[in-house]
């Protein structure tokens, strides 16, 4: 090999720059919206001469890093896509027959390509805003639909994180409903190792006992009353068993019944719901997700009436709308975390809602003929590998299975692993005596003899041979329906139009394109969400979450068949702890709720690690008023107790309830929990104070990474007094909302903390952390980590502080050109604001009636989807641009929110009553436009062309402003029967 | 290795089915939209009992086949798409540094994404109907501003085919434009090759002079006039000329000048217009059109002012509105073949304009700096190349170049090729003496040191070397620009502010939206088109085509490299061999109407070899007055005399006259073309006969395979009595329409003329064939030959054959449905139709005055395109809704029929006069119906929405009604300046 030498001047004229490479334009060019003289305008109407000076004036010198970011250069497009295709090279794609809740599927390439794949639906936000969401709310309907009919319960949610937290909810969900102060639930053998890691940590962190125990012989006693139990339908050792004994005998006891149970099983077992359980969950995955390496996949939980105002998660629901039509939302919103904080139901935010919606696609898709044939191939193929095994002399352990298929070959697990692995096949030792095999919609026949000779080639079996010395097996007879009658479901399923439908590819085409286009996601429109950083997710960042290379990986894959996903995920890691100034991180959070859980729980093993004898036990977390409600929701579920600290007049923490709160509690102080910059939208002065402060009291600094956007290259929660931080890779680092999830929320640490990262969920490998795991794979959502890995590679650190500093400029222009209008609440040093700024409604509310609200609906007929609403002050809207929107989308943001002050002066001049306001009846469909007869005070113009522009291309709402309480009265959450549209 | 006998019963229970594979819903059934009971219904309608019974009573005994389809059995989705990666896996994807009008490049993954893989753009259908069309034309007109600009001449069309056959399209330009009746047209040496080639052989068939000459030392003498001269700016060795001398010399001798150019370098190059060219000619695709195999890439044509209404392709214009809105159209279209067929300016019908569209974006992302920065570092590399070629002892051929680098190395030029492909990188050995290297836009370091190194490989060169044995080479030096002041462009370009506002992806992202917001395509809505065969073009089909094994492969990369490309294409060729009944099919014809003339040139090819001394020559074309415009124009360019035959009552070949244009033209006549089921959308009884009547006559039968999705599995062509045919694969198997391209129009002939088929164009490999190569590459468009590839193994032989019966059922579905509101026009056997009918709406107009346009138009209104206007019958609307629609849609569309024909009930009763009809306004748009004032005669409810199903989402056309002809008669085919909008 000839060695080379790029800088040598050894040959041509003059001793210069290099040979140009491929990247005229960097990507950070790209992904910023302002430019040139852009900006230029926007620092003038600020009032700073370049953006140094803006970013010297707005972010305090106390904060600022002295160390500019340390990571590998910018790179193009095309280096970024080829790097990670050499990384992807590095995963090795088998066939995996392993289970364990995780089973290989085909996701329909029309929903690949047109959700998955489609920005309309992956850069959309949480459907909190209805009027412009209706069709991603009807997708997640068609999901609680679909899960509501599968497990024979009446009401299910929108949508959980993963299996393993499912389970670890249901276990809360059963205590507050028995209401019970002492007692014990009790966990199935059965279930998967992961769910059960996963919720004797949340359990442990909470202090409710529950015991893991062997159900063949019946429940066990157990200390106290018998709260709750769990049961796995479809065991982790593949058995299916009757559970009709098990349930009886637990509701006998006063028990509540869970039954984690398989989608795909349902379709030809009981359901949980005939069993008499009260809460099922589990996983969507295999409805057309892909493996990902362990998520993000859709987990489920479904609830007997009565118990549905406990539900964990977001549930969607049906309404009507100002006109009367039926419309969808958020239903029962009130027991979610940012309203009850620490008494909230669950600490769940982001749910998986991208991931929901492929799963009730890809039921939509098949309908229920066609879920049943699958679930009869799979069963079939699993019957049959049953068989040839115990033709051939191998022990087989159940009689009942649905896929998975358990075999007895002592002493020889680890040759049936290898010899099929060789083979392309990987298949689950749960022990050196044991191999499990499970079948799923991919399995074909090659499959299944792969496996039975890796058996033969392990020395588990002898096959019989041909003379020519060949293997004979067959797999044949007609297809084995072992399924007794007593455990055979026979009751209906999705018998609802939209699973009957949509079966040809055009059909299921235009009903993607019909949701989609009623949404209004970042391909349309910016979504300036304060505290939400909706930026852009590039194409390029996108794209390799497709291939197979990433998407077709187990997570349980033997590792050596991993290292591109080990390679991306320590780099990942590594450039996120450069980032934030911290000692290590997790990626497995796969929630920003995950993320502050395991933060907690960090600080919670290192206080129980430092305890002193005698000493009051440091269960404290101090959190100041204005934190987003999943804060103490999280420190909740940690185990501790929330102390609210008082937010200042300017937004800040309240230095002198700080001091006090402390010394009150001192020494019981285990956090506190703050944002950085606050939910107010400013750099605080005094945060090195606060954590100097909570630091002498023998707390930790827990910074919630919320608003990252805002500090990226500038500043280092690690360096600015923080112990602990996570992230939401789903807003700084450019993964899309998807709807309303997937998220991931990795979790930072100080050197002191890194021993309490997340444990390994991985069955097999625990008690590798002294901590439990926090979601049931290892790596989280691996199989969109890509999209952050190549946020961070395409930007580099000088792209990523530029990000930043535009960000701010964004912010501050917004603040600028708007305060005359609406008075922007707080500011700091400078009078500027972070990346985000409060407009306060409050004054012109008293004065003219119009609310906050009212405006977040008209800017939809100006086709924007509203600010953040009421948060973290009520009657205020949080405004965030992010720096990917240029000048012109900006502006034109300007332009509806003074057109619309203009109307609201309307109001307060008399020209409207604000009843018969184009405010109070926004937003406005085409219908309600073009109807014979018109009797506002204002004219159809007004209503639906306020401004020009919108005579270019108009986003028409769906539905007229929903009522979202009178839903809440009268609660439906799955698909209406059609004629109830008609109502 | 262990052999296995799948159905060997040895060792489980009983013999029967194996194991189940994983395909439980057959591809057919999500390409066939109705299905069961739907299939049953329809029937019911129709009047038959089962789909065979319809079939055989719509089909002529006489035609059907007795031979099934003998094709590889159905294939699963995963199947088909992992097989194609599979052959993908036998393209070796290469460093492409070998030039000859192709070039790698990036296409930015936000067009990758939102264009090429959006089907909202690939599924729209050429913009005939220009109120659904004003995204895709605002597109292609940008495309128009773009070339415009860049060649310094006035107009530019929308795109042709590839760059060989435009500047043949140039030549026979210069001709017509020139008015002589003699005289020769020079073609510069250093064109490509292809273009040559190609330019020959279609000047040779019309029987113009052509001669190629070196122009080194000015311009040849000719035989008769100098008509026109094609110069290569650019030139094939890579040479910049200046050809200012060349260009006035030939003005001086009254000839035409068309300058080839490349986009690219015209960033920094004197334009065509500049240098005093009337036209100019090239390709697109190095702007972000990958390199395809070949294609599909647009090629250009721009012309001086007076020369446009001898354009041939499609022209993109601006007129205005029923509002006086400015709105887009196709200008001119009177020049076009489906109007002045034999004398049209040339046989183009579908052009490329989804890929032109690509190129446009490219542009509008990159703006001029972004492009003259490309260019830069193009020109750049080149510079450094040759300058390190040249210090290293090699001597370089041209002083100035842009892009490419030619070296001569005597007799090693094998030997540096194969040290390059060693190296990863192909260049291209025009001879045995001479090595060419062309840079682009992905040219790195790494590129030009393994260029160099390979020629020190080779023993070219010697290069120094450091004491450990390495070589030394450094590319350094500041980026020289060696264009001399008088080769280089000094004048703006891309000045338009659409070049200027979407720079950030976000931005882009949007704009692609809301452009293909504006336009209805196929995951909106039916596009029940006669004659054009809008059908699912399924994602498992669109995939492969991004893949980099397909897409970025050079059509003259080595065959070694290539194939799975051969492997693919020879498959695709067998399998639509078997399809059609014939003995052997090129893929080559990059459209339907270089299939015709592909197949035309076979058959002049045919009796040329035949031809006995003194008999005369066979040059007539009988052609049916039905026939479709196309056919006349390729029969002309092929060098034949077009003789119309007559059309009986029924719409079959009026056999009498047939007979009698026999008789007058017995032995001149060369062939006759028609097309089966005829353009009147019936299976003729008589087909043989008219075949056989031909073939006494001495002449060959030409069946127009545009409407074979009515016989694919039931009949074959070359079964009853075709001797040529040309297909559609843009029709009949699946490549989508793309907005008007691309289209696959390979040519599939009988046994006699096979040696009469395509020859190769490959520069090097010609004279192969007989015949001169129809298209710049050996495949033509390979690059979306996997999309009817897939179509065909996913569907198999019986899939195929049901496809062609579900569309045979749609249609006689409809026609029963709307016989009593709009006679059927024409009826086959049993009073059926084939897969289309023809709606004849004159008695209506005669007696409401309302016209077929006005149905067109106010089917906009209910969401649907129009069916096929005024073709064959001036007056009615063919309607084709092929297998893909299910019953849903087919009534969707019965409804809006149905209700737009009690609207015109209600004209005719005197309800509104029918120029102030809801008919003669359409279509209505948003704002139209939303105005403060309403003057019409008709309610605005009844304008918006007339059946209340489009209230959960209707599509609103962006403008009103175009007035075409003032759109003509000021034209205007590049985008106005923003002001002339508020005109």
């Amino acid at each position: 090999m000839t060695e080379l030498d790029l800088t040598s001047p050894a040959l041509p004229v003059r001793p210069a720059a290099p040979a140009e490479s491929p990247a005229a334009v960097d990507f950070s060019d790209r992904h910023i919206g302002p430019r040139g003289t852009e900006t230029d305008r926007m620092l003038a109407v600020v009032g700073y001469d370049d953006l140094d000076a803006l970013v010297d004036a707005a972010v305090p010198a106390a904060i600022r890093t002295d160390r500019p970011l340390d990571l590998p250069p910018a790179r193009s497009e095309e280096q970024v896509l080829a790097d990670l295709r050499a990384i992807a090279g590095r995963n090795r794609v088998m066939t995996s027959m392993i289970g364990q809740g995780y089973s290989d599927t085909v996701t329909p390439a029309v929903i690949r390509r047109n959700v998955l794949e489609s920005p309309a639906w992956y850069t959309a936000y949480t459907p909190y805003q209805p009027e412009i969401s209706q069709g991603r709310l009807e997708a997640l309907l068609n999901f609680q639909t679909m899960v509501a009919d599968l497990t024979g319960l009446e009401i299910a949610n929108a949508s959980l994180l993963d299996e393993a937290t499912a389970v670890a909810e249901a276990v809360a969900l059963m205590w507050r409903a028995s209401k019970a102060k002492a007692g014990t639930v009790v966990l199935d053998a059965e279930l998967f190792g992961q769910s059960r890691e996963v919720t004797l940590g949340r359990a442990e962190a909470i202090g409710l006992p529950v015991v893991v125990a062997d159900l063949t012989d019946g429940l066990p006693e157990v200390e106290g009353a018998l709260v709750g139990v769990v049961l796995q339908q479809v065991g982790a050792s593949g058995v299916v068993r009757d559970l009709g004994p098990l349930v009886a005998a637990a509701k006998e006891r006063g028990a509540l019944v869970t039954v984690a149970a398989d989608l795909l099983a349902l379709t030809l077992l009981r359901t949980p719901g005939e069993l008499g359980a009260d809460v099922s969950v589990g996983s969507a995955q295999r409805f057309g997700v892909p493996l990902f390496g362990g998520g993000p996949h859709a987990a489920f939980m479904a609830v007997r009436p009565g118990l549905e105002r406990m539900l964990p998660g977001r549930l969607v629901g049906v309404s009507v709308d100002a006109d009367g039509a039926a419309a969808y939302r958020l239903a029962l919103q009130t027991r979610e975390q940012h309203i009850r904080r620490e008494k909230a139901t669950s600490n769940i935010c982001t749910a998986q809602a991208l991931l929901a919606i492929v799963a009730s696609m890809y039921a939509v898709y098949h309908g229920p003929d066609g879920l049943r044939a699958i679930a009869e191939r799979v069963h079939g193929n699993a019957v049959r590998l049953a068989q040839v095994l115990t033709t051939s002399g191998v022990e087989v352990a159940h009689e009942q299975v649905f896929d998975t298929v358990r075999a007895s070959v002592p002493g020889r697990a680890g040759a049936v692993v290898a010899a099929a692995a060789a083979r392309g096949v990987n298949v689950w030792a749960p022990d050196g005596d044991h191999v499990q095999v499970a079948c799923d919609e991919t399995t074909g026949p090659d499959d299944l003899m792969a496996v039975v000779l890796a058996f033969a080639d392990a020395g588990a079996t002898t096959l019989p041979r041909d003379e020519d010395g060949s293997h004979r097996v067959g797999f044949v007879g007609p297809r084995p329906m072992d399924v007794p009658d007593g455990l055979r479901r026979s009751t209906a399923y999705l018998t609802h139009p939209v699973f009957h439908l949509h079966r040809s590819e055009t059909a299921m085409l235009r009903y993607l394109r019909r949701l989609s286009d009623k949404d209004l996601a970042l391909d349309r429109t910016m979504i300036p969400l304060g505290s939400c950083t909706m930026k852009l997710n590039a194409t390029a960042e996108m794209e390799p979450i497709s291939w197979p290379e990433f998407a077709s990986i187990h997570p349980y894959a033997p590792t050596d068949q991993t290292l591109g996903y080990a390679e991306l995920v320590t780099q990942l890691q590594d450039w996120l702890a450069e980032i934030t100034g911290y000692a290590a991180v997790s990626v497995q959070p796969n929630a920003g709720s995950q993320g502050e859980l395991a933060g907690l729980l960090a600080i919670r093993g290192y206080h129980a690690a430092h305890h002193a004898d005698g000493a009051p036990v440091r269960d404290v977390c101090l959190i100041p008023a204005s934190a987003h409600g999943t804060n103490a929701a999280s420190a909740a579920l940690a185990g501790m107790r929330v102390v609210v600290v008082a937010t200042a007049a300017d937004g800040s923490v309240d230095l002198d309830d700080l001091r006090a709160k402390l010394a009150q509690h001192g020494p019981q102080v285990a956090a506190i929990m703050i944002t950085y910059p606050s939910t107010h939208g400013v750099y605080e002065e005094g945060v090195r104070t606060v954590a100097d402060l909570v630091h002498e009291a023998g707390g930790q600094v827990y910074i919630d990474g919320a608003n990252l956007n805002a500090l990226v290259g500038l500043a280092r929660p690690g360096e600015i007094g923080g112990d602990v931080s996570h992230l939401n890779l789903h807003k700084t680092f450019c993964i899309p909302h998807g709807g309303g999830g997937p998220g991931v929320g990795p979790v930072a640490v100080a050197a002191h903390l890194v021993p309490y990262l997340p444990g390994n969920p991985t069955p097999g490998e625990l008690g590798a952390g002294v901590v439990a795991p926090v979601s049931a794979a290892p790596w989280g959502s691996a199989g969109i980590l890509p999209i952050s890995w190549a946020y961070v590679a395409l930007m580099g650190g000088d792209g990523l502080r530029r990000a930043t500093e535009v960000a701010v400029l964004a912010a501050n222009y917004l603040a600028t050109r708007l305060r005359d209008a609406y008075p922007v609440l707080y500011a700091g040093p400078g009078g500027l604001v972070a990346h985000e700024c409060i407009l306060d409604l409050r004054e012109l509310t008293k004065q003219t009636g119009v609310t906050a609200e009212d405006v977040a609906k008209r800017l939809q007929d100006y086709g924007f989807h509203a600010p953040t609403l009421s948060f973290p002050v009520a009657g205020t809207l949080m405004v965030e641009p992010t720096e990917s929107e240029d000048l012109a989308e900006l502006d034109r943001f300007v332009e509806a929110m003074l057109a619309i002050r203009a109307e609201i002066d309307d109001v307060a001049a008399g020209r409207w009553a604000v009843e018969d306001s184009p405010l109070r009846h926004a937003p406005h469909t085409a219908a309600s436009v073009t109807a014979d007869t018109w009797e506002h005070a204002y004219p159809r113009e007004l209503a639906a062309f306020p401004v020009p522009a919108l005579r270019a291309g108009k986003y028409w709402p769906p539905v007229r402003r929903i009522d979202g309480a009178r839903g809440d009265r009268h609660l439906v959450c799955s698909c209406p029967p059609v004629e109830a549209y008609a109502e």
